[in-house]
């Protein structure tokens, strides 16, 4: 069954500890898509400038993502984010945001996107998530991302659409931002009251707590000997899990559960190089490989009776 | 099989946000004996003041621990630690520190001491865990914990230490601190190829990740929303894990991940309370049952073939 993401597609200059690269490919849009069409066929909607290339749009060529939603705008430069992130990982501080094409985004979805399965509202301005929501012919799962920012600058819009979707992917300091309650379990359960079934928590590289109305999940990441550019692993992440639960008839716990460490696997892939770079070399066999490295990591046995 | 364990009974004095104790049991001995006690028979060694009354010492009774070795030093009180959390319990700060009877602390363990199979050596100077070990007839594991002061303090004293132990158990912080790697399995392997087999890394809210020369293994905390008093949770971890460890025939990866889950169980118990207060209501089967929870909260199915 087949994903709508509405998301930017990216020029990033990133410096990490290991390495810089001045304008490679990047974008909520771009990892999750990528990311997706590895279980399930993806619609793209973005938009980007002039400055986009046949060359730079190969990341999405021979994989199941069509890109009749991919804008662009002639006289502009697609969206730009510059970066840093010091020898902790966990934290990017932004040297500069371009937004360019993205001032003038206005997503209007074609009937193939307004009807697929599912729908993922990547970061964004939470009236725009909305405006993209109504557009679409109820999708059997609805997920977001957001950011800090919109917590403090859009807070009413962001409440709104919590109570829109099914699914929230957020990250744990957001949580703690926006209920303003340490406990990150009980701000979970503050949110979900708006209405979302799922709280999807990424907690960086301590991994992902997936809380529902009836159980919890925590999910380890998976603890590489060598991160190198932790860009894009939440898009990524997102990718992962709803492109596995698009796959899967039923969106229940036993699923929800392999479509968060299928989201984890492919997070892994894309910290080991920049931008895309190793989302680009790998198989869905090094991804199903991955997998069993999973359960091998978390796996403890029952007590002797 | 039994456990001697070398480690602090000490008064605490705590301030969370949701409460305040002016003096309640606390120390590394006193968590570790009563979390390990729930498998396997202990022999407390530490010391005590003129200020520790029966009263105090019924934290021990009806348990399987020795208190032969629980030396009390006349005209002198108990070492008395104070501190304060915020509503990041991650970070204890201490407000206070009075060595009091620790400063002349030199134990000296007996034949039963001595010959038991299982050694921990909680946070102490590195020489004095090293005169303890010396005293012993080569345990079938011994362990140590340590913390950042002696890491700078007596760095050459710990590197010792680290070559002379089977099983470390230490901070995440440590890790990065005593390698100066921010990549912390990248820190555990440094530390591994100084002797130990095992490095057992303390990560709070986020569980413990273990690794060996190997395998990993990742374990998360278990979620509560009532987080109250962290005070004690390593020491009680360690108390757990060893305590199960001590109670098998076998130390090899099937039995040291149960031992994980089992230390993060009882760790989960001691923070819903001040002091020992929690860890003193519960039975094994209260133990049993959230080792069970654990199972759920981590379990995730294999992919369909």
């Amino acid at each position: 069954m087949s994903i709508t993401v509405v998301g930017t597609v990216a020029f990033d200059a990133i410096e990490t500890p290991f390495g810089k690269v001045d304008r490679c490919i990047g974008g909520s849009a771009t990892y999750f898509s990528v990311a997706a069409s590895f279980f399930s066929p993806v619609n793209l909607v973005s938009v980007i400038g002039d400055d986009f290339t046949e060359q730079d749009a190969s990341v999405f060529k021979g994989r199941n993502i069509n890109l009749d939603g991919l804008q662009r705008i002639h006289g502009e430069k697609s969206f730009f984010w510059s970066g840093e992130y010091g020898f902790d990982l966990n934290v990017a501080k932004t040297r500069e945001t371009q937004m360019n094409v993205l001032a003038q985004f206005q997503p209007r979805l074609n009937e193939q996107q307004r009807t697929a399965d599912v729908l993922f509202l990547a970061n964004a301005q939470p009236d725009l998530q909305f405006d993209v929501l109504k557009q679409c012919k109820r999708p059997r799962v609805v997920a977001l991302d957001t950011m800090n920012y919109w917590i403090t600058s859009a807070r009413e819009s962001l409440t709104r659409m919590f109570g829109e979707v099914d699914l929230i992917v957020i990250n744990e300091a957001e949580v703690r931002q926006y209920t303003e309650e340490a406990n990150v379990v009980k701000g979970a359960r503050q949110i979900l009251d708006l209405g979302a079934t799922t709280l999807v928590i990424k907690r960086g590289e301590y991994g992902v707590l997936m809380v529902t109305k009836d159980a919890i999940f925590a999910a380890p990441a998976y603890p590489l000997e060598n991160v190198f550019d932790p860009t894009g692993a939440g898009d990524t992440f997102a990718g992962g899990f709803l492109g596995y639960l698009a796959s899967r008839r039923e969106a229940h716990d036993k699923e929800l559960r392999r479509a968060i460490v299928f989201g984890s696997v492919l997070a892994s892939f894309t910290v080991e190089k920049f931008s895309l770079d190793r989302l680009r070399e790998i198989t869905l066999s090094d991804v199903l490989e991955r997998y069993q490295d999973f359960r091998a990591l978390t796996h403890f046995e029952d007590v002797d009776r």
